[in-house]
C-alpha cells in the first residue's frame, strides 16, 4: 500500500437495475489488482455520501460479497437522485483531500454523467489531480456516446418476456376482455417500450401496436389503430410508454388529468394507460386491462441478459483501467462492431458529449405510421436481450373443428 | 375406436394461469390411452363452446403440440366467463347426444365447478349417462375440498420473486422514495398475498407489511403500522391484497371511489393502492411507488413453480381415470401427507361441497395483528412455491465506515 497514488470513490446513482451492482463489482475487482489504488470507498447513498462523508470499506468485504455482487440486483451501496451545485464544491474538495481520493467512478445515467463532469470541473479548477470515469447505467438507454446502456438489456428482456406472456393471457380470454395495455418505463425515451416487440414469434403475435414517446399519436389515430386491430382478431394487445405523447410536450390524456383528485384532494397524476383505457372504453366499448409492473421492470433479477450483466462487469472494470492509465475524465462506452455477430468492445468518450443530453430512439428504428418498431431496430435489440425466455416455442392448437 | 363407450370433451374457464394448459395436455393424453373414449373435443372458450357447438378436434393435434403445451402459459382453448342457466340445458343436452359426450371436463375454480354441477345434474335428471370430473385451477388458492389449487405455486412464485426484487429495489431507494406497495391479485381471498412473506430471507427483509382481505385494518392502525417500520429503517414495502378492507365489505378507501371520475366521467374504479399512496403521503409525507403487475402474476411462464407444473397435469390424468372408472361427478383433490417431507397424492371430492364456495385464508395463517403471515402459513406455501428465485442468495454489504 506504500506506493498508492491515491485512493478510489466509487458510487451508485439514479434508479438501480439489475446489473449496476456488477459494474461495482467489476470496479472493485479491478482496484484490487493495481497498486496505486489504496483504500477502495464506497459513497453511501450516491453523492450525497461523499458530500456527507458517509464513506464504506469495500476492502473489508469479502471476496464471496465482491462477486456475490454479480448475481444481486439493486444498488448495494444504495442510491441517490441529488443534484451537485456550486454551493457543495468547497465541500465536496475539502473531503477529496482529507480523504486523499484521486480516482471516481459513478455509476449512472445523463444526470450521474453531469455529476461526474462537475466532480472533474471542480477538481481541475482547484488544481487537485482527480481522475474522474463514469460508469454507464440506464434501462433507459437514452445515453449519447455507446451503442447501449448497461441495465438497458435486462429491463428490455423483462418488458419483452412479459409481452410474450400476457399476450398469450389476453389471447385466451378472447372478446370478454380484449384490449391489454402494458405500460411501460423509459421517460421520454422509447427504448424500452419498443423492446416489447421482441416477443412476436410469429406474426400476428403481440404486441399489436407501440407506442413511444418520440412519435406523437393523435387519440383519433389511437383508437382507429385499436378498431382494426381488433377487427382483424378480436383481441389487442398494446405496448405504451409511460411518456406516450398526443402531441409535443403532451402526454396522452394530459389535459384531462387536472379534473382528477385523489381523496386527499391532490391532483392525480394521471397516467397515459389509465386514460387510454377510458378513451377505449368510451370510444369502442372495448373493456381495457393493464400491467404497470413499474419497478419490476428494472429489478427482476430472474430477467437479467447473460450479455448485460457481463459487459456491465466489463465496463466497470475498463473505467478503473483508464483511471490508473491517467485519463482525467470520460465515461466508458459499449461499441458495436459492424456485422451480423454481435461483439462489442469497450472505448471512452468525453463526459462532455453525454451529461444532460438525452438519446432518443432514432427515427428509422419505428415504422411510418410510428405504431410498431422497424426489423432495424430488431436486429439492434436482439442480441442484447437474447432469445425469448423461457426458451421453449409456446405451442398453440390447430383450430380443426369439428 | 369401435368399442369407445363414447366422446369426451374438455373445456378451460376463468383466468389463464400458466399451468392450465398443462392439465389439458394431462386430460388429453391420458384420454389416448383408454379404449372407450373415442373423439376427445375442446371447447373453443369454456362452456360457450359447447353450448355454440364450437369444438375443436384434439385428436387433429400433433404429439408434439400436446407435450407442448406442457410448457405454454395462458389458456390453449380460449376461456370464458360465461355460466350456465337453465335456459341452456335443453340445447347442451341436444349438443351433448348429437356428440355423444360421456365424459366432461372442465379446468377452472368455484364458479366452474357451479358449471360442471349443474351439466352433472341436468345429464342425470334427462337420464342421461354423463361423467363430469373436474380440474382445479385457480392462482387464488380458494377452493374447498383439495390442500391447495394449480396455478397458485406459479402464481406464489411470482409474487414472492417480485417482493424480492423490489424489496431490494425499495432498499436501495433509501429516503428518496420510502414507501413501495406491491398490489397483489386474489379477489376475496388472501392467499396469493401472503405468499410474498415467502422473500424474506433474514429478520428485516421485506416485506414488512402484508395484508389481506381476510383481515381488516383500519386507516389508523395501517398508518400506524407503517410509521413504525419506517422509524425502523428508513423504508418500508408492503404486500398489498387488491381486496384489503378497512371494514368487513368494504375495501380500503371504497367510501372516497366516487369522488374521482375519469376524462369521460365514468367513476373510477380507484384501487386499493392508489388510494393507500395518497394517505400516506398525507399523513405521514412519504413518497409511494407503487408495483401492479395484475395479469403478469398469473401469466408469467417463468415462474412456473416445478411443484406446480407438475401436480396440474397429473389432476389432468386423474380426472380421466376417475371418469373412466366410472364416477359420475367430482373434482380432483390434492392430499398433502402430514410431516415435513413435502407429498401430495389425489382424491375425488363432490362438487356439492366446493361449487360457489370460497376457501379463505384460515385465521392461524396470520398473525394477531393482521399483518403478517405466520410460520404456518411459510411451512404450507414454501414447498408449494420452492426456494427463492433466482436461487443464489444475494449479498449485502457489510456497513464498514471508514
Amino acid at each position: 500500500m506504500g506506493k498508492a497514488k491515491g485512493n478510489l470513490a466509487i458510487g451508485q446513482s439514479g434508479g438501480p437495475t439489475v446489473v449496476i451492482n456488477s459494474s461495482l463489482s467489476g470496479v472493485i475487482q479491478e482496484a484490487m489488482v493495481h497498486d496505486e489504488i489504496g483504500e477502495i470507498l464506497g459513497m453511501y447513498r450516491g453523492i450525497k455520501g461523499l458530500l456527507q462523508d458517509q464513506l464504506i470499506d469495500l476492502r473489508q468485504q469479502s471476496a464471496k460479497v465482491i462477486e456475490g455482487l454479480r448475481q444481486t440486483p439493486s444498488a448495494a451501496l444504495g442510491t441517490g437522485r441529488y443534484r451537485l451545485t456550486p454551493e457543495n464544491y468547497g465541500r465536496i474538495l475539502d473531503i477529496l483531500k482529507k480523504r486523499d481520493i484521486r480516482y471516481i467512478h459513478y455509476i449512472g445515467g445523463n444526470d450521474s454523467a453531469d455529476t461526474s463532469l462537475q466532480l472533474h470541473k471542480l477538481a481541475a479548477d482547484a488544481g487537485y489531480e482527480l481522475h474522474v470515469i463514469a460508469v454507464p447505467k440506464t434501462v433507459d438507454n437514452d445515453l449519447f456516446g455507446t451503442d447501449h446502456c448497461p441495465g438497458y438489456p435486462s429491463a428490455a428482456r423483462f418488458v419483452a418476456t412479459a409481452m410474450r406472456d400476457t399476450g398469450r393471457d389476453t389471447e385466451a380470454m378472447g372478446p370478454s376482455s380484449p384490449v391489454k395495455i402494458l405500460e411501460i418505463m423509459g421517460r421520454n425515451a422509447g427504448w424500452l417500450t419498443a423492446a416489447a416487440a421482441l416477443a412476436r414469434e410469429t406474426e400476428g403475435d403481440p404486441p399489436h401496436l407501440v407506442y413511444v414517446p418520440e412519435r406523437n399519436v393523435s387519440v383519433d389515430q389511437l383508437v382507429e389503430d385499436v378498431r382494426r386491430c381488433y377487427e382483424e382478431r378480436e383481441y389487442v394487445v398494446i405496448a405504451m410508454s409511460e411518456g406516450a405523447q398526443e402531441a409535443p410536450g403532451m402526454t396522452l390524456g394530459q389535459e384531462f388529468a387536472p379534473k382528477e383528485v385523489d381523496a386527499f384532494g391532490h391532483r392525480l397524476k394521471g397516467g397515459v394507460s389509465d386514460y387510454v383505457a377510458a378513451l377505449l372504453k368510451d370510444r369502442l366499448g372495448l373493456k381495457v386491462r393493464l400491467d404497470r409492473p413499474n419497478y419490476l421492470q428494472r429489478c427482476f433479477m430472474l430477467c437479467a441478459s447473460p450479455v448485460d450483466l457481463e459487459e456491465a462487469y466489463r465496463v466497470g472494470r475498463e473505467a478503473v483501467k483508464e483511471a490508473v492509465a491517467g485519463r482525467l475524465q470520460g465515461m466508458v462506452t459499449l461499441v458495436r462492431d459492424p456485422g451480423p455477430d454481435y461483439h462489442c468492445s469497450t472505448d471512452t468518450a468525453s463526459l462532455e458529449g453525454i451529461a444532460n443530453r438525452e438519446k432518443r430512439l432514432p427515427a428509422e428504428f419505428m415504422n411510418s405510421a410510428g405504431n410498431w418498431p422497424t426489423e432495424a431496430f430488431v436486429n439492434y435489440a436482439r442480441p442484447l436481450v437474447g432469445e425469448p425466455w423461457p426458451p421453449q416455442r409456446y405451442v398453440r392448437l390447430a383450430k380443426h373443428f369439428v
